[in-house]
């Protein structure tokens, strides 16, 4: 975990955290800029994936009165890791490996309540997309109980083309949905697992429920129509840990 | 669900409420009353353990600026049921009661959230005691999705002999706890069951879990020390009902 100052402002600055490879979450820019030193940043931070948005400066002034110059970078609070890392590291320890999946979850509570749930129960990694996920700020880790400073948290560019990487890496990738036929209970989760499990909205997105290997649901039997996601994510993690432990 | 109107004060109103039957939270009196009417507001109360508490009349002027005659009372956002109906209808419907009891559990995002899946799991009801629970509002109903408008909650005066009248009832009472030896995946946990659940600060009290017939965790493989209450109810509940369903 990173200090407290959440967000650092001016070119100098951002050029500085960029060089030095802190971890940013965005940066917003002055949608009008005109500075080379902010056309060099925006190449270095396209290269790195960091998710630029282009502002008005209006925008920018309500986030700090400070001089910043039309470029603001928000620091994550915790560490990316690499997903290639985590599977080649799990395989080597003659693990199977167990990972999460988020689409689209950006609320800080709903993400930071999962990872310490999926922390406890022993997953190996979260991966979230460069844009569209919560932010891993301080609250998140808060929230977390500290889980986010020990399990790893992977971004990637495409949820997409990482579940086709996941598939040739031998990993089955279950889709966490309401819309499923089968349950969690009646399919077998043993061996390399990646789980999936989307916003509470619109749920996991069609692309990524076509590609999973499995569909599952949780049952349900009142008369609410769902689960809050990080129960659901509770209830078929620690189902998925149970099957592989019996 | 009640109207918006979450407290209604002066005497003839908590009067009129009481004796209309309307569900209360709690009653607050200014601790210097002297009017007779509350006196026997105060009674009627007292027979039917609405909590009662005496506070100094500037507590009072700060929840309304009203003539509040030195007495508010606070209206409950659900109707509260029997829990001696509940397990009798569960039974001569052929069914095993499934009961969740909430054990100092006062903080409202919690509860509702536990409401949602205790709803969505199918259990007969919740039961909290009168006093050192959380209040029951428009919040929680809220937060709980709509679950506490379905699942009965039953407000009993005294858990710990609520635990003697389940356990006469047939009714097993299996304690969720970080300190047990066994967890719930190991002991069968079929039939009429009461699954507590404790507070996320100090568990369940050491009376409660003395008299339990089983006290069972939900084993944890990482690194942080506990899962948050609403997680621990959604796993052990789950398990629960995929027990009985097996």
């Amino acid at each position: 975990m990173k200090a407290d100052c959440e967000f650092l402002f001016g070119i100098h600055a951002v050029q500085e955290a960029i060089e030095s490879g802190s971890e940013l979450d965005k940066i917003y820019v002055r949608k009008d800029y005109s500075n080379p030193g902010i056309k060099e940043i925006l190449s270095a931070a396209f290269r790195l994936n960091i998710p630029i948005q282009k502002v008005p400066k209006e925008k920018l002034n309500a986030i700090t009165g400070k001089n910043h110059q039309g470029i603001i970078a928000y620091l994550s609070a915790v560490q990316y890791a690499s997903l290639d890392n985590i599977i080649s590291s799990s395989y080597s320890f003659g693990d199977d490996p167990l990972l999460l999946m988020l689409d689209r979850i950006t609320d800080v509570h709903n993400f930071g309540a999962i990872a310490r749930t999926a922390e406890g129960l022993g997953f190996d990694a979260i991966i979230i997309p460069f844009k569209g996920g919560a932010r891993l700020n301080n609250e998140a880790v808060q929230i977390s109980a500290g889980a986010l400073m020990h399990l790893p948290v992977c971004r990637v560019k495409s949820l997409l083309s990482t579940l086709d990487y996941l598939k040739k890496n031998g990993i089955r990738v279950v889709a966490c949905t309401e819309k499923a036929r089968d349950s969690i209970y009646e399919v077998e989760m043993k061996g390399p697992v990646c789980l999936i499990l989307g916003s509470e909205s619109d749920g996991i997105s069609h692309e990524l429920l076509a590609k999973a290997d499995d569909r599952l649901n949780i049952p349900m039997y009142g008369k609410i129509s769902s689960y809050n996601v990080s129960v659901s994510m509770a209830i078929a993690g620690a189902e998925l840990v149970r099957q592989r432990n019996s």
